[in-house]
C-alpha cells in the first residue's frame, strides 16, 4: 500500500467513527429518553477519545510526510492531504491534559450557565467563565504556535480554516457602519404603513410537518438520504448520506417552525451534495462554517424570503391550513416574513439586525481572548455595544450576554461565522442569478432545480477541494466583499437598485 | 488500581461500546433511510472490531489470573469474574481468520436466503448454507475445545450459558410425546363450539399505539429509560437505561401489534429491571436466552391471555376502538387468543404448536452440526418432522424449511431457547403465583404490581449472579422440567386441573 493509500483507509475510519458520533447526537436531540442520558455520555465520550486516538496516531505523520513525495497523485488527492495536514496538524496541537482540562471546564461552565441565565446572574457564571477562558487562550497560543497563526485566528481556524481577523474587522467595520443608519430608515418605513394582520392558527403540528416536507421536496431534499424530527434546538447532523434535519413547532406561527426546516434544508443540501467519490475523505467535507451558513441563509433568507417564493408559497400555505381572507394574502405574507424589529434575542432576529448581534460577539471575544478587556466588565460592554450598533439596551444579563450557550461551552471563535455566511450567501445567490435569470422565476413556480444546480456545481461539489476564498472567488469572480450584502439589504427592504 | 477494578473499568469501557452499537442497530431497524446502509454497515463493522479487541485485550487475562487471588471481593464481584472469564473465554476461543471467514460467509448467506426464500429455491441457497454450515462445525469445535464442551453445547453455550443438549434432549422427548396427542384434542374440543366472530377494523395506527402505550404504563415499563417505535421484525434493544421496544401495526387486526408489545414488554421489564448498581458489568446482564424468553413469554403467554387479563382489557380495547356488539366481549376476545390451530410458520403459531416447530429445528440442527445428515437432505426431513410433530407437510420449503434466517445469518444453537423459555414463564408464573396468589386477581384488576413485584425480586435484579439452574431453583424450588408446562396447558386449553 502507498503511504496515501493507507492514509485514506485510516481517515475511512475516522469517518465511520464521526458517523456513528453524529447518529449518536441526533438521537440525543430527536429521541432519547431522559434517563438515558449519563450511558449515553459514557458512550459518547469513549467514541471521542477512540476518535481522537485514530485521527492523532503518530503514523499519520510519518504517512503525511512519505505522501508528500507521491507524483501520482491527482488534484482531489493532493487536496486531501492538504485537508488531513491540516486536520491532523489541529489535532496534535493541544496537548492531552489541556483537551482535558477544557473539556471538564466547559462541562461544568455549561452546567452552571443553564442557571445562571434563568437567574440572570452573571456574577455567579463567572469563575467558570474565567477558567474557560484562560484555557481557550492557553489553547489558542498552542494552536497559535503549531499553526504560525495569532492567538485569534488560532481558534477562528477550527470554524473558518484560513479566516483572518484582520479581514474579518474590515468586513465587519463596512458593516456596522452601515447597519444601524439602515435598519433605523427601514424600521421607519415600514411603521409608515399599516400593520399585516397575522394569519389566525391554531395550525396543527401534523399539517405544519406535511407542509415542510413538501418544501424539502421542492428543494430537492433527498429523503432517501436524510429525515425530518423534531429537537429543541433545530439543527442538521447525522452522518454521510444520513443527512437529517430537525425543527420545532409552534402551533400559532407556522412560519417559524417553516423558515426553520427552510434553513435547515439549506445546509442538508450542502452535505447531501458533497462529492460521493470522497465520502468519508476530510477532501470531502464542507469547507468551512461560513460557507454552511451560507448555504442555509442562501435557502432561507436569499431564495425563500423574496417576493417569487412567496407566491408560490402562499397558495401552498392557504390550502395546507385552510386560510382565506387578506393575512394569507401573498404580498401580506411576504411583508410579515421581511418586518424588521430591534430586539435583544441573537436567535430571533431578522436578516438586516441580525449582523449587529454577531459584530458585538465578534469585537467582545476578540477583545476578551487577548486580555484587552476584564471578563467581569462583560455585562457593561455589551450593554454599551448593543446601545451603538442596534439602539437597545437589555433590562438583563438574561436576554443580553448570557443568552447564547457559545462561550460557556468553548465554541470561542464561531460567532463570525453566522454573519460571513450572510454576506456569502448574497454574493453567491447574486451570481447565480446573474450566471441564471431564470432562477428567480423558476422559484415563483415552485422549482428549485436551476438553483439547486447552480450550488451543487459551483459549491456542494467542491467539498474542501478549493480553500473558501478559491471557491469564492471561482464561484463570484471576486472574494468575499460587504457590497452585495448591503445591496441585497436596500433592495429589499428599501426597494433601492 | 486492583486487578478487578482494572477489569470493571476495562468492562465498563466495552459496555459503551456495546451500548453505542445497541444504538445503531435500533437506528438501522426503526428510523434509518435506506439510503444510508452502507454508511452504516461500515461504523457498525468498524465498532464491532473495536469492541472485538477491547474484549479479547490480552491484559484481560492477566487481570483475571490476579484478580482470582482476591479474597477482598464479594459474590457480585465473584460472580462478575466468573462472567467476565465465561465471555473473555468463548472470544478468545475462535481465531481471527475464522471470524472474519464467518462473517462474509452469513453475510453472503443471508443475502442469497431473502431471494431464495422468495423464490422457494432451497438448490440455490444450499451451497452458501453448505458453507455457513461448515464455519460453524469449525467454530463449534474450536470453542468446545477451548471450553470443554461438545460441538453442539459448545454453539449453544453463546445463548445459553451452561446449557447442554443432554438436557434439552430429554425436556423435549418429553414434550414431543405429549404435544401431538394433546394438539389434536385441543382442536377438536374448539372445533366443537361456535366460532367467534373477529372485532371489524379498520383499527388507527395511532389509537393501537395509544392502547399498546396504556398496557405498557399498567406493566411498569419505564418511558423514562425507553421508547415504543415501529419496526418491520419487532424486537427489544437499545442500551443500558435505554430499553427500546418496537411494533408493526396491522389496521384490520390490533391483537398482533398488542401481543407484539406485551412480549417485547416482558423482555423490556427484565433488561430495565437489572441490577442498577453493577450496569455496565457483566454480571448485570440478563442471565440466558431461555430466561429472556420466558421474561417475555410470562407476560404475553402466561399473564396477558389469562381471563383475568383479557376481562381487564375488553373494556379498554372497547373504548380506544370505540367496538361494541358480542365481538367484544371478554369472553370472546379470550377464546380467540387462545385459539389453536396447525401452521406452518413458527412466528404464526400459537402457544400449543408452538414448540413443535422449534423441536423440529433443534433436532435438525443437532444433527446438522454433528454431521449425521447431509445438508441436502433438509427439505425432506423437515417436511418429515412437521408430518409426525404437527401433522401438516410444507406445501413449499418457502413456508418449510427456507423460512427462519437463523441458520442462514450463523444463528446455530439458538432455536431451543425459545422454547425453554416457554416452559421457565410457566414454572416462574407458577411459583409466582403460589407466593402471591393476589397476583392474577390483581392483573384482573389491571394492576401488574405484584407480578413484577416478584419478578424483580426473583429474576431481573440477580442479573447473571447465578447460573440459569440455581436462579431457577431459587425462584421456583426446582431445576426446570417440562411438567408445569405440560399442566398449564391442559388447564388453559381443555380445563383440566
Amino acid at each position: 500500500m502507498t503511504a496515501y493509500s493507507e492514509l485514506s483507509a485510516h481517515f475511512g475510519r475516522v469517518s465511520a467513527l464521526s458517523n456513528a458520533l453524529g447518529i449518536l447526537h441526533w438521537d440525543n436531540a430527536a429521541v432519547m429518553p431522559k434517563g438515558a442520558a449519563e450511558t449515553r455520555a459514557d458512550s459518547v465520550a469513549l467514541l471521542d477519545v477512540l476518535r481522537h486516538g485514530m485521527a492523532t496516531d503518530p503514523r499519520v505523520g510519518d504517512w503525511l510526510e512519505a505522501a508528500a513525495n507521491d507524483d501520482g497523485l491527482g488534484p482531489w488527492e493532493k487536496a486531501n492531504l492538504r485537508e488531513i495536514g491540516r486536520v491532523y496538524a489541529q489535532d496534535t496541537a493541544l496537548p492531552a491534559d489541556l483537551v482535558e482540562a477544557s473539556s471538564k471546564a466547559t462541562s461544568a461552565c455549561e452546567m452552571r450557565w443553564r442557571k445562571a441565565r434563568e437567574e440572570s446572574d452573571f456574577a455567579g457564571l463567572l469563575p467558570y467563565l474565567a477558567e474557560v477562558l484562560r484555557l481557550q487562550r492557553e489553547a489558542a497560543r498552542a494552536k497559535g504556535e503549531a499553526l504560525g497563526l495569532g492567538d485569534y485566528d488560532a481558534l477562528l481556524n477550527d470554524y473558518e480554516p484560513g479566516g483572518r481577523a484582520a479581514k474579518i474587522d474590515a468586513l465587519f467595520d463596512d458593516l456596522a457602519a452601515f447597519l444601524p443608519g439602515f435598519a433605523d430608515e427601514v424600521i421607519a418605513a415600514q411603521a409608515r404603513r399599516p400593520k399585516d394582520e397575522a394569519p389566525q392558527g391554531p395550525f396543527p403540528v401534523e399539517k405544519q410537518r406535511a407542509l415542510g416536507l413538501r418544501m424539502m421536496a421542492a428543494l430537492g431534499y433527498d429523503f432517501e438520504r436524510g429525515r425530518l424530527d423534531v429537537s429543541t434546538h433545530p439543527f442538521c447532523g447525522g452522518a454521510d448520506n444520513d443527512v437529517r434535519i430537525t425543527t420545532r413547532y409552534d402551533e400559532s406561527d407556522f412560519a417559524s417552525a417553516l423558515m426553520g426546516v427552510l434553513h435547515e434544508t439549506g445546509h442538508a443540501l450542502y452535505e447531501q451534495g458533497r462529492p460521493r467519490a470522497y465520502l468519508g475523505q476530510p477532501v470531502s467535507a464542507a469547507r468551512s462554517m461560513s460557507l454552511h451558513e451560507s448555504q442555509s441563509l442562501l435557502i432561507e433568507m436569499q431564495a425563500c424570503r423574496s417576493k417569487e417564493f412567496v407566491a408560490f408559497a402562499a397558495p401552498v400555505m392557504r390550502e395546507t391550513f385552510g386560510g382565506s381572507g387578506p393575512a394569507w394574502e401573498a404580498d401580506a405574507l411576504w411583508r410579515r416574513y421581511t418586518r424588521v424589529s430591534r430586539g435583544f434575542i441573537r436567535v430571533d432576529a431578522d436578516e438586516v439586525t441580525y449582523p449587529a448581534h454577531v459584530i458585538l460577539r465578534y469585537r467582545l471575544e476578540k477583545a476578551l481572548i487577548a486580555d484587552e478587556m476584564p471578563l467581569a466588565d462583560l455585562p457593561a460592554a455589551w450593554n454599551d455595544g448593543m446601545k451603538a450598533l442596534l439602539g437597545v439596551t437589555p433590562p438583563s444579563d438574561k436576554v443580553g450576554c448570557l443568552q447564547d450557550i457559545h462561550w460557556p461551552s468553548g465554541g470561542w471563535g464561531y460567532f463570525p461565522t453566522y454573519t460571513l455566511g450572510a454576506m456569502t450567501a448574497a454574493q453567491l445567490f447574486d451570481a447565480a442569478r446573474t450566471a441564471d435569470p431564470d432562477i428567480l422565476p423558476a422559484i415563483g413556480r415552485g422549482d428549485f432545480g436551476p438553483l439547486v444546480a447552480w450550488l451543487r456545481a459551483n459549491v456542494h461539489a467542491h467539498g474542501s477541494l478549493y480553500e473558501t476564498d478559491e471557491l469564492l472567488t471561482r464561484a463570484t469572480g471576486r472574494p468575499l466583499d460587504a457590497g452585495v450584502f448591503k445591496a441585497h439589504l436596500k433592495r429589499r427592504y428599501l426597494g433601492e437598485g
